[in-house]
């Protein structure tokens, strides 16, 4: 079977973006996109739209029939995807299908979602709609279960509570280097360790932020990329999987099983291991996703993520590079681009045009995470 | 390639289900199709909940992670489907292309909606969120453009306002055969044109009730159904397309474009003309808005679908039945559900199972509209 191919990627600005609503920020990515990959918008039959919560956040459905509209793409079908904070990857894998089920030719992805407009709670109380209502009454929301997991890692692995810092400061570093993040600060171990407590052991720094964004992914059979451009990346492989949506039902806190079984799909599908990927965007919305993630997916053993990230295997410089777009961390995780921008940054990095922040790589991973692992998607992308 | 089955379908009970919520119901529609479908939950590969606004609704998110877990098929993949009022048809779609791409052996589809917890006002709030907001500012909500539209109708083809009611009164003499409607009454001419004016022309009888509701379908290639079953149907034709998101730029606002264009793909695909459609479900949220479709649809020429009314051509016994199942305006409309209902009652009508309101057909078509066609979905389905 053909095999399928990014052939333009786009991303608008992350961060406060005051004055522009969820239509705008999807036109914005969208006809970057379009520009980058040079394809006329009535040679689009499917686009996808990636958002978890337009309605809530901002009163107004229906943004995918608005933004075929505003991109000149009419009659192209489109739907929105929601797969909570990964709904991104959730649109990755829809474009993806859609191509591969041979019902279309030119597949845009556009992931987005505006937030900052409403206050911090709001967006938080909206957020957490998406966990287990019994498990949220008791005040286990997302950084909750973040904090307790965090507890029983460095616990179980004697792991130093420095590692989980050190995930924020290296991905700030990254994101300095990248002009779409929302941050572009250096901060340093002591910065983590001395913010504000908010579900212990974890600290405002360990923390993502909330943040406004889209990102945009054209797609098209292999074939069809050839004819256009010679600059394109392959997905080569791609799976799904959920876990418990109880977090409390789960064998094991610090393990996140749909990160195991649905990369375990994508690495079979791509004929990779674990070692044959050579840079990552995992989905950093809590210092310790990170570290748990770089387990789960193998490149580093059980319980010894921590260490990993203290000896700086997953720098810009490291064996695994991970976040070098500098993760939700410091890039912001607007919910619906976040699995997006992912993609965007391994597709720069395939193509070696990932300016300062560049690694040498053949073989690139993405995992986005939906709650607290509840379903993922991971996605193996590779240079031609 | 291999077609695409359905190996069962369920749905509940349409109507107010007090003490339901959204997820009791979706995990009662799937339950049911699994036990339909005599499907072992561990063996469903990918589910797809089509729903538009649970959040709004309900202030939950996150459903169909919930789902997943409910009916004990994790580690299947699942993601949320939102083409507003064809959240059920693009859920259809899908599901089709997650068989089709080859990821999935087995696929559920369940659509669903809970609405009358709330007042009708915020009902109709949320759901015209889904328009183009300048267009709501000004007062054109979706009822508004319904009675618009069938005043331009009635003038440009001479047709009669009894034909508009007599849509009506034909649904609901379906849907008292129908055990799952919402409404299960007879009613005449004189009810539609004495209730009272929601949008002139249109009368509170010309419009779907606002209504809780599930429905699920099982699908697989038709190599696997074949295995398991000799019950089933296949989906041989399917296709989507949008229109102006801003109605008021429509070339006629009498046409529904995206009808013509979904239904053009779907008939190529299963090599069918109109003439080949035995049995029908369309998106009657409006009278207007069956009469529009069946001429979009092929079934009769421009500005003559009143006359078809009139002369009981759509009736069970003339010569294509529509919405033998009551239609969204008797069986109820619960947004993320119909799409789904539609196939369940074709599904049936494929298989000779539909009780009393069964007729003869081969060919089965149905037609899930977004908006005010802004998208719409048309899939053909047919027996073995």
């Amino acid at each position: 079977m053909d095999r399928i191919a990014i052939i333009g990627a786009s991303m608008t600005q992350f961060g406060v973006r005051e004055g522009s609503w969820i239509c705008d920020l999807l036109s914005e990515a969208a006809m970057g996109c379009i520009d980058a990959a040079n394809v006329d918008p009535q040679d689009i039959d499917q686009v996808y739209v990636s958002n978890m919560a337009s309605g809530e956040f901002e009163g107004r459905t229906g943004i995918m029939n608005a933004l075929v509209h505003d991109i000149g793409a009419i009659p192209a079908y489109t739907t929105r995807i929601d797969q909570t904070s990964a709904s991104g990857g959730a649109g990755i894998y829809a474009a993806w299908q859609s191509i591969a089920s041979g019902h279309s030719e030119m597949t845009l992805l556009v992931g987005g979602e505006k937030m900052t407009h409403t206050s911090t709670s709001h967006a938080t109380d909206i957020i957490s709609t998406l966990t287990h209502p019994v498990e949220y009454k008791h005040g286990v929301t997302l950084p909750s279960f973040a904090g307790l997991i965090s507890q029983l890692y460095l616990h179980e692995y004697n792991a130093s509570r420095e590692s989980l810092a050190k995930v924020a400061v290296k991905n700030h570093k990254n994101g300095i280097d990248n002009p779409h993040a929302h941050f572009r600060k250096a901060i340093d171990i002591e910065t983590v360790l001395s913010s504000p407590v908010i579900a212990d052991p974890l600290r405002l720094y360990d923390f993502c932020p909330i943040t406004d964004g889209s990102a945009a992914l054209m797609m098209c059979p292999e074939s069809t990329a050839k004819e256009i451009t010679d600059d394109y990346v392959v997905i080569t492989g791609i799976g799904g999987a959920t876990d418990t949506h109880v977090v409390h039902e789960r064998r094991d806190p610090t393990t996140l099983d749909a990160v195991i079984n649905s990369s375990k799909k994508a690495y079979h599908m791509a004929n990779k291991n674990p070692d044959d990927v050579d840079v990552a965007e995992l989905h950093d919305m809590f210092t310790i996703l990170e570290i748990l993630q770089s387990e789960d997916l193998g490149f580093f053993n059980k319980g010894e993520g921590w260490k990993a990230v203290e000896e700086g295997l997953t720098d810009r410089d490291g064996t695994i590079p991970i976040n070098t777009s500098g993760g939700l961390k410091s890039k912001g995780h607007p919910l619906g681009a976040s699995g997006v921008a992912q993609v965007h940054e391994l597709y720069h990095q395939l193509l070696n045009t990932a300016g300062k922040r560049q690694v040498n790589a053949d073989v690139a991973l993405a995992c986005n995470i939906g709650g607290f692992g509840n379903c993922v998607i991971t996605t193996i992308l590779e240079s031609i």
